[in-house]
């Protein structure tokens, strides 16, 4: 029996991670869980984010997975740690690959990230990305705005452009060259804070650093999967299940084929 | 004591591996090894090569190293197991961390491979490959006459132009969008390669690559170093010292103060 990848989210933003593990690992087996009844984590305590991580990695750990992934900035910044000490199997955030990755692009030396409020507070990628490289200087701005655009399908509107352009418009009187999207909501987003943060700023999606590595772990530990067959991944979230289908449809459906994709709604909320 | 990263190569190859180390972990030691005496690597059998490789880590296994990292793409083909069997420290080569960044970044899903003939015959990097995504095309080429370019430092001269021009040229007729430096000597000529290949064309540093995954590796054992005193770096040779340090001077000079650095040539050759 193939075990899989677990991926936990707040809500619909760790599709992003899940969508690069299919596209970076085809092999591999996803189990996922979008916490949409509680989002925003953003704007929570973190006691109250470690609670809710713990809930969701009690109800997915039935699945017997290989390796947990928080695809939640705000639930890595909070929870990584204290998941980490739980459980027997690999437990990886998104924040670090991010912070890898920036330090691997930028020129300038100057990093900005954007992410929820619970991130940003946190300081959790000043602490990650100094504690690699202690020259970096890092430009830090809280974005409440936008993860409730995403969760509600909103990508591309005129109200989507005029939130990033007043969230971030001001970043641009920095040297900085690489901007990381500190939240896995924001690869949804991307178009838009490219049109505001100019070609000069290379953006850093979490989701595809995570991937990689999520990748470069499983084959340092040779838990990669070996199998031929087609893996049937399963998809699960505690609120509505029509609006999260939908997003899910629009995400994943253009290359991937889901099927049969299980949806079931645990009752933990 | 800080225990350093150990690095091997058949030459002066591993330094592009050194050097992203450097950068991308400032905080990191380094030790590294060149056995110049007996490069090229590429044309000997993989039984010589397993037997070459076993010496240099067992001299440098004194200095006491968290990691081992093989920065030779011939020497990973052919002893990355034995050595792995052998060492109870994390032993990482330079061919996986080069398929996973080409699987991340191709789009037409034909990926190139160019390294000596030792690795192109040993098809190390089609089965990385492949194992973790069947769908992949690869178009493999030896290149037996770039490392001695490399090792007399002869980087950006007309006999090199036409030397990249005459083994890769014919490789514009794949609608290949990504191609691997399937040898960690090849990125000293990026800039004629790109020349040759066009922009279409993202060129993979193994090198960059395998910086990136000795950093999560370390990350996630916990190993990491947290020191910030400034690594005191150490590079050996088997061959001659003066052109190695010519090279070394040359290759990680611009960027970063080597001092002291200490020289020393061990007898096992």
């Amino acid at each position: 029996m193939q075990q899989p990848i677990a991926i936990l989210d707040s809500g619909v933003g760790g599709l992003t991670v899940a969508k690069e593990v299919m596209r970076q690992l085809p092999r591999e087996k996803i189990v996922y869980f979008g916490d949409t009844a509680r989002t925003p984590y953003g704007p929570r305590s973190s006691e109250e984010i470690i609670r809710f991580t713990r809930e969701i990695v009690d109800y997915l750990i039935q699945f017997n997975p290989k390796m947990i992934v928080i695809a939640c900035n705000t639930a890595t910044a909070a929870g990584l740690e204290d998941i980490r000490s739980r459980v027997e199997i690999p437990v990886i955030g998104v924040i670090n690959p991010g912070a890898r990755a920036a330090i691997r692009l930028t020129v300038t030396g100057c990093v900005g990230v954007i992410g929820t409020e619970g991130t940003i507070k946190s300081k959790a990628y000043d602490q990650a990305l100094k504690a690699l490289s202690p020259e970096i200087t890092v430009i830090s701005e809280a974005c409440p705005r936008f993860v409730p655009l995403v969760e509600k399908g909103n990508f591309r509107s005129r109200e989507t452009y005029e939130t990033v352009q007043s969230s971030l418009g001001h970043l641009q009187g920095y040297p900085m060259d690489t901007l990381i999207l500190g939240c896995t909501h924001y690869p949804f987003l991307t178009e838009t804070i490219s049109e505001v943060m100019g070609q000069g700023v290379t953006l850093i999606s979490s989701a595809d650093e995570t991937a990689r590595e999520i990748s470069a772990i499983l084959d340092k530990k040779g838990s990669l999967s070996q199998g031929d067959s087609i893996p049937v991944h399963q998809f699960f979230c505690s609120g509505d299940t029509r609006i999260f289908q939908l997003i899910t449809h629009q995400w994943l459906g253009k290359q991937i084929q889901l099927s049969p994709v299980v949806w079931q709604i645990p009752t933990i909320v």
